[in-house]
């Protein structure tokens, strides 16, 4: 998997609610992108979330994952229903892939494209990337209950973390911020309080820092990081952080940055052992699915990820001019409320070469 | 301590940086609030934080705790300084004080006061209380590291979460929001990842909710909480969550209604057994410590917190009427910038009866 071969084998997990509706388009957008590159793709879809839980009781057939794990990369709509108990779907299928292909980095970048509405009234420049472990920490599934439903449960969630998993994410993290511009890196912690996990973490930071001597180095406490995504959001320029953290700042992040219908995100095996699985950071949006009005946006910034990830980075720049693009002609007022298909639409012709 | 006698003995710890700044002030509000009302005030200061710790390596003696055991109430500056190690005054002094005084309800309400200036465009009306669990999940202390500093290292932290616990402070939560005029209760947790600590809490509230029909009932993941608090932090009324989920929820809410400058808090005990300890919600801001620029609003308000908890509601509102009139001459340019004491000051002189 270390370069992309002449053809894609993409896994496409559309999933539950508008994971069905953006899945379409941003393979669309895809598709035309890669029109005339000499590269093609090819796509095995597989039919899980809900309906197949509801049909048969499982989530991720090992089969099914095995036969996952042999493609290049995974395009991933969303997961979840009402309909299906709470915690099912999100640790048997998404967070049982995550763990189980070792993406340790999800990558998760915040940008306020041009003309994009914010709720913040001077947001500054925000041009970002989360770097969020995502094997490790308060999502392993490592806990219980005991005397359920009695009033003496006692319930505990396990925080994992080991030096093994920190280091490689913390490493993935330097190198990114050494790759960019303003080479700044924030870990996101609560080592006051967290004390073993979080000094692990700060002690890995310093370790790996002398690695990357032209990155500085930033540290903040998670709840001082919440302020400052409102107050001062230019100020992030790579931030590296847990998995829980991780997925409480990215969606205070989407939300400053235009709201989650504009965030991608990638699961990266950064040693490509296995495939990457791309995905918006949006749920399934249950109460407006199947009415072609979710923004497919996330998605197709998804493949953008997804084409750097294998190396077609001009690709990529494409999908990235076309939306930033789209975005401009909506704060222009020159394209109003359009269906999901008619967005995908529009930025698979604005991507062709 | 079921309501305060004449005389209330109050336990007062400073603490580090402009913690002492504005303990000063806010003990001079409530001298004058309480100024011929029959109630007068006796303090007993103590001198915990960084300095104690360099003097003697304690953070918080067994015969202090014991001391201050016996007081009606305490009111806390701030504790940390970068000179002691991360973590220790933290957890060996302000968390050791919630816990050993059994602070179940860490109280923090959002305000946005007229005329404070918010880094939100079109912020509306805000005005709740996060209801912060302050003696559980993952702020116990019950973490650990083996293998320390070598490419083996695992560091673990776990939330613990007991029926009892969870309880206690989601049905304070419940009759603050049906004392509330909105009578809207929201449960923030992360169910659909922390499946044991999140099910007992998502099953405590609907519990709970029986007891009390009129109020209404909502649920937000974290990550989802955090999206509504910038771009529609009118939707809370009164928030229940965890100890981590509210430290970070929190210091968002004071983000977005004018900063951590203004944010009060109380640790509460509400069976009233041991004193309830009020502090502003920020940190001890070491880099502007010792110059009287520092804010004392938010330890004032603190004060109010302290006032409503011994059952002297007006003298609360007389501190909580000060400082909107304060603020409100702040933004209409009649003060400007004032030294801490001249903030306490004016305060002091308006809350006179
Ligand atoms: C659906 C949920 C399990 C997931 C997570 O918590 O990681 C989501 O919030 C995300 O951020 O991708
Ligand atoms: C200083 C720290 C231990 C504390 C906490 O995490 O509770 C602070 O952030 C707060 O919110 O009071």
């Amino acid at each position: 998997l270390a370069r992309m071969a002449d053809t894609l084998r993409l896994a496409v997990i559309p999933g539950d609610g508008i994971g069905q509706e953006v899945t379409v388009e941003a393979l669309k957008v895809l598709a035309a992108v890669l029109d005339g590159s000499g590269h093609r793709v090819e796509t095995t879809e597989y039919d899980l979330g809900a309906r197949l839980y509801h049909r048969t009781g499982e989530t991720l057939p090992d089969s099914v994952l095995e036969e996952v794990r042999g493609h290049d990369a995974i395009l991933l709509g969303a997961i979840g229903d009402p309909s299906v108990p709470s915690g099912v779907l999100e640790r048997g299928l998404l967070l049982k892939l995550r763990f189980a292909l070792d993406h340790y980095v999800n990558l998760r970048p915040s940008k306020l494209f041009p003309g994009v509405p914010t709720p913040l009234a001077d947001p500054g420049e925000i041009d970002f990337v989360v770097v969020r472990e995502g094997t490790e920490g308060p999502y392993v599934g490592n806990g219980g209950a005991v005397r359920v439903g009695t009033p003496h449960e006692i319930a505990t969630e396990v925080s994992v973390n080991t030096a093994f998993g920190v280091e490689r994410v913390v490493r993935d993290g330097f190198a990114r911020a050494a790759a960019r511009p303003r080479k700044k890196l924030t870990l996101v912690h609560k080592h006051n309080v967290l004390v073993h996990a979080g000094h692990l973490w700060r002690r890995t930071v310093e370790a790996v820092a002398a690695e990357f001597p032209d990155v500085a180095v930033d540290y903040l406490h998670v709840d001082a990081a919440t302020i400052f995504l409102v107050t001062d959001p230019s100020r992030f320029d790579v931030i590296v952080t847990d998995n829980l953290f991780g997925d409480i700042l990215t969606d205070l992040a989407a939300a400053v940055t235009g709201g989650i219908g504009l965030a991608a995100s990638g699961n990266v095996n950064p040693d490509r052992t296995t495939p990457s699985m791309f995905e918006p950071v949006h749920g399934t949006a249950p109460d407006i699915a199947g009415q072609q009005i979710a923004d497919p946006t996330a998605a197709v910034l998804s493949v953008a990820l997804l084409l750097d990830h294998l190396g077609l980075g001009d690709a990529a720049a494409r999908v990235d001019a076309a939306v930033t693009a789209d975005l401009a002609r909506r704060a222009a007022g020159e394209v109003g409320a359009r269906p999901t298909a008619a967005v995908g639409d529009a930025l698979a012709a604005a991507v062709v070469a």
